[in-house]
């Protein structure tokens, strides 16, 4: 079942913004068994739009168009499918409703959003109860997929529409199962090295690497007719897998590291407290991205001058003339000060060079102390990072919060580890 | 002169890696004015490629392909290419020669890299000097780029080689001016109707607009053959935009909200520090991601519980039990509390209830008070946004940093603005 997506936007075409929802859509159809076999990103141009969506019709089992659904002038997708498949724009009463019944934030011009009420005869509006008019149109037995171009919306008309709805079109049902391994502290070629047999030893098992740092995405995929030899096949290399990877797995599929570690602390009735020098906040926002954080998370301070390390954190001016801001003692007076004014059992606390300026010699931009303190004690090491400020902050708080992470899934048994593989030192 | 992308290679149709190449080539070409009306991505079939390629040659004045011309047996578009265009591969003795007397970093079956020597006939190497083997191909006069698809080499070549080599083919030079604005406080609908005179009275602009949450970019374009009417229409529609959009502008081109903050703090000597209770972090984040910002900001503290906000910040507990953590007065002394520790002239305190639970009738989730503290007093205001957990962080983070760029820019003036525009209350 080869399908193609048409992408439609002058932003695409030009190169200014990246057509990451075509990418999306191609993953999720090629897991469900649904591949493309053609991307096409053409401008806001009614004779492109046209050609392209006759001949994908002619060629293709099925075709997704995204983009051009919008309100503003520029956005001309359905007037120009109704004229290409000769399917007359006709006013859906329900979208038209709820645009007026809709209470927006902004004093929003009806008169403009009333044209997405318009759609092309046959039309069915894929979410009645959105706010976004994705529609199916089946024209000569293809099923064609309007979506919206906007990121999130497409990707919830990815996965709750189109995606159930096309398999109703599928002839024979492939099985698939998939589950991606987040891993922190291995490289791409070393976990490729680690999975030399693995790759070639299993029929239907194809293993994908996705640097998205600064994790590497490892999902395992298995294919097949029969769902109990998929299923078979798909245990036996998730096990595996698990145990070659060991404690670099910081999450598992849709999981991320900071839920993870939030769902630690519960079960053990512990919370967190944070002192950041130079992630300034990254942490603490990753950490309170999660609903319900407050049940493990109490305060966090961004000393990012020397003087609120003294003030807020009782960090002595000693051990910031002796060994300096950036440094393990500080680090350690840092994790123990937090911890103390805020009561709780654990803490993290980073200082270090994120560049690009404030390097030198003997510290140079990428050094990052990081102290964490436990109900037993708090201990700190140095980590040498590379890349942009950008990075070298994000290695920082991926590298605190693993620590973390470690700690409480394997206590004791997790010293060093973070150390011996994330530090150049 | 209007041409096309077309990128091979099965990783891109299966979206598992982004097409970032043919993004970088299509925007380099826009600038230089040739610019691209389609982007095709492609698997590595040979029908595809061979239908691919005659068509784009029959309909563009200049084709890019990019990828599959590496060692490996999956590349094929050298094959593909002689054959669709009855072109005999050819073997390029300077190729051979540089490919034998190479040190590669891994032991390379030569027999496998002698295969990058076979060019179709009649292709000129754009970079003799280089490592990889793009190439020129003049078809029916038809110029065809064949580049490799690894980023940083197709980006040296477009740059270095294909840009220049493809102005020679121009005979009209068109001339492109770009300018995006990244709006605050206004919907896209909003925009578009402030703009509907605008739109329809210039020659050679166009007006884009591409929602980036919680901001919205607009972009003007002017194109034209007579570079001062460019220049001319191209001032004249922005100073219309800007004086249309006013301060709702919160930055321009590059630039972000967070670095134009900071640029006014350090015109006005002016040091900022951060109580954060709802946003966990994101203001502290995004203002200490520019760098140099510790010469603009010196604290943050995340507050999350109340003991915190009274601990660290000193907020009275008749406050927090008269009003509530989640209101102005408490935002008040947040900001007083702060500023007061960090011994800064400027503060934002944030606190608010970003869901999903938490929320009451009287104070529903997305109830956020934002308090701006300045040299001469502190004021706060309700917000309500709606959306997901994370939205209503970015609204309230955005907002925050929004307050104080509207006071720093235009002081009193500035009264009453961001409340009009931003909350349903």
């Amino acid at each position: 079942m080869h399908g193609e997506i048409i992408a439609i936007g002058d932003e695409l075409v030009s190169g200014k913004v990246l057509n990451t929802t075509a990418s999306f859509a191609a993953n999720k159809l090629f897991y469900a068994g649904c591949q493309v076999t053609r991307i096409t990103s053409i401008g806001d141009d009614p004779d492109d739009i046209e050609e392209c969506l006759l001949t994908a019709i002619k060629r293709s089992k099925y075709v997704i168009i995204t983009g051009g659904l919008g309100p503003t002038t520029d956005d001309i997708t359905n007037e120009v499918t109704a004229k290409a498949l000769g399917r007359p724009l006709v006013l859906n009463e329900m979208i038209l409703e709820k645009i007026r019944r809709a209470k927006h934030r902004f004093v929003n011009p009806v008169f403009l959003r009333e044209k997405l009420a318009w759609l092309p005869e046959g039309a069915e509006v894929l979410n009645p109860e959105g706010r976004a008019a994705g529609y199916l149109l089946v024209h000569q037995d293809t099923p064609l997929f309007f979506l919206p171009g906007v990121p999130g919306e497409l990707e919830d008309h990815m996965v709750q529409r189109v995606i159930p709805r096309l398999s109703k079109f599928i002839s024979k049902k492939i099985k698939i199962r998939q589950q991606t391994f987040k891993v922190f502290g291995l490289s791409e070629t070393e976990i490729n090295a680690l999975f030399e047999k693995l790759e070639s030893s299993r029929d239907g098992l194809s293993i994908g690497y996705y640097p998205n740092f600064p994790e590497v995405n490892v999902t395992a995929t298995v294919k097949g007719l029969n769902p109990e030899k998929v299923a078979e096949i798909f245990h036996m290399a998730c096990n595996t897998i698990k145990q070659l990877l060991d404690k670099h797995v910081v999450a598992v599929n849709e999981e991320t590291l900071e839920e993870i570690v939030g769902r630690l602390l519960l079960e053990k009735g512990g919370v967190l407290s944070l002192a950041e020098s130079c992630t300034g906040g990254l942490v603490s926002q990753r950490v309170t991205s999660i609903p319900g954080s407050s049940g493990w998370f109490e305060r966090g301070v961004i000393t990012y001058s020397n003087k609120s390390k003294e003030d807020l954190l009782g960090v002595s001016r000693e051990t910031l003339s002796l060994y300096g801001a950036v440094s393990s003692p500080t680090a350690v007076e840092m994790a123990d000060g937090v911890k103390r004014l805020a009561g709780t059992g654990y803490s993290l606390a980073i200082t270090g060079i994120a560049g690009p300026s404030g390097g030198t010699a003997q510290k140079p931009v990428g050094t990052v102390h990081i102290a964490l303190s436990t109900p037993e004690r708090t201990v700190a090491e140095q980590f040498r990072f590379a890349g942009t400020r950008h990075m070298i902050q994000i290695l920082a708080a991926e590298t605190a919060l693993d620590l973390l992470r470690l700690y409480l899934s394997y206590g004791k048994r997790s010293q060093g580890t973070a150390s011996a593989l994330l530090s150049g030192t």
